[in-house]
């Protein structure tokens, strides 16, 4: 969830949801950076360099985020990992593999948020 | 959480709110049963399964959904076995029972899911 | 979770898990009702009041709390449950789907919980 | 999350967000209190009076609710404790080391939360 | 949860069930020293900073952290804190309150951890 | 979490934590084969087939299986999936990257579940 990867996102091409999911956190991660106390600013800081190349690449990094964003059934943590995973090239096959992890480890409770998940996906595929 | 239940809904009679959640919910069941790999078509037939008339009625399981939803506080899971619970005829009384062990068990977090299944049942209870 | 149902109950017959489990329930609702504040004692008679027989029977309630206790994964609130649903006369087949419906809503999350609680359940059968 | 509290609020000079959340909490809370059982009316009651002044000072309280809302993540009791505790003179400052132990304790999930009551914290203070 | 602030810990005048937390946590916290990457030292040294005085003092901050510890259902985050406010002078007035506000927010599901709570809040003030 | 896979360890050269963990394990899962009905039946075979390669292989599949457990606070899920990535030859340098995410996401209250995890993950490489 970092507070800088997205700031060179060209929102032209982009569907209705991922624009307007990228324009309220840009606004308000901004709101964040200009109001918050140095320990929020370190919090921040280490979300960016957890999900940095390292023993796991940052494609197996993304998954794990999205994994445990889903189980713990965060709508917009889930729609920033979905975006970083189709960055890194997270195919179909793959994508609906992490969907059954998240839906059997969580439960039937997470199928709302799956649902909403596949229409994101999918309009992050058309781009 | 049936992919099937849904389908022979007339639209015309209902409310606002249960429009907008059952068109969501089968547009987007629609989309999961074209795209989704065979484990999650086994782990949905299962979801419908579960909830079958068996040992326990299909009203008690819906109320052992409903509950269970509600301490989860997954409002789309409430909206869903709301409607099921309305169909088994659940009337105002033992609704008013389950809302009191799902506040009860799952604390005043739910409160505000609590509001929100009121006016969904209320809307159910207009048609 | 009524701070008084367990008054009566003879230890005598019971299995060791049973007998350790209302010794420190008991124990602590003693230490509970003597240092608790008028609020708390509200709170819980309140959690007395709410599993009485009204417009669902007892039974019916305690089944809802079980699934509720078990999609939020309480290890000691479902042995409360399991042993309300089995002076109740809840029978193994219910029992079962009790048991699925929690596996389902709450996810693989809660087969451990469900391990525990399938010892806990047999040790009550045996009395 | 008192029934009774925001009633004598003036509607004029709030912001948006803050009109439309108490509009509708008040509008539901008035359903609460002409459809609810005696449990659930007792439970409300509860709500209101664990808050008040005591051993701990209504502002320490409403510290607690705010923190307890972040961590479970529900944007609605966020926002009513973030209302309670702009009423009751927290500070910037302040509210920034709640944001952080929130964050902290519940982890990044938190994040897309913060950035919610953020938003809504500074309307608050635009009044 | 410092890693540093339980080191001039006297193990001598301790209850038993003290003595086990602390003797473990320190176990571990040591092996997490010395096994533990970059980014994971950081989080643990952000957990001690944000917890230190600043706008708000030691002892709210700890009785923040108690609550919210609570209501999630951790307990040896529970024991942690309650150690913390037993050294910040939190009296059992308003331990009790913090008690009452974690079970209204969290629910009945609190209970277990509360008499869990108590015993060792009764040891911590044996000392 | 299959109910296969543990078969064929040998209880000889392990630790006494894994032991335990698999003994119990192994024991309960036997008495649930032997009574739940044949919706669970299912739901624990899917929750084999879940992790079998596929377009993810077995490691990762783990590896997501462990953080999604550690998010949601499961010792014996943890315990199980640890011993798996074990067995899928994740090393320190991944694990502790894998230990970073659930404290991040999940915050924290993670960590006592990191200690434990720790501590296992030091007996599963004594082997």
């Amino acid at each position: 969830m970092s507070l800088i990867n997205s700031e060179n996102i060209s929102f032209n091409a982009m569907g209705k949801m991922i624009e307007e999911f990228n324009s309220y956190r840009s606004k308000m991660n901004d709101r964040i950076m200009e109001t918050s106390n140095t320990n929020m600013k370190r919090f921040l800081a280490l979300d960016t360099t957890t999900y940095a190349d390292g023993a796991l690449d940052v494609k197996t990094k993304e998954m794990l985020g999205l994994v445990a964003s889903m189980v713990l059934r965060c709508d917009d943590c889930i729609k920033y990992h979905l975006g970083k995973c189709h960055e890194e090239g997270v195919n179909h096959a793959e994508m609906n593999e992490i969907f059954m992890i998240a839906n059997l480890v969580g439960g039937s409770i997470v199928i709302p948020h799956y649902r909403r998940a596949l229409e994101y996906w999918e309009e992050l595929n058309k781009d």
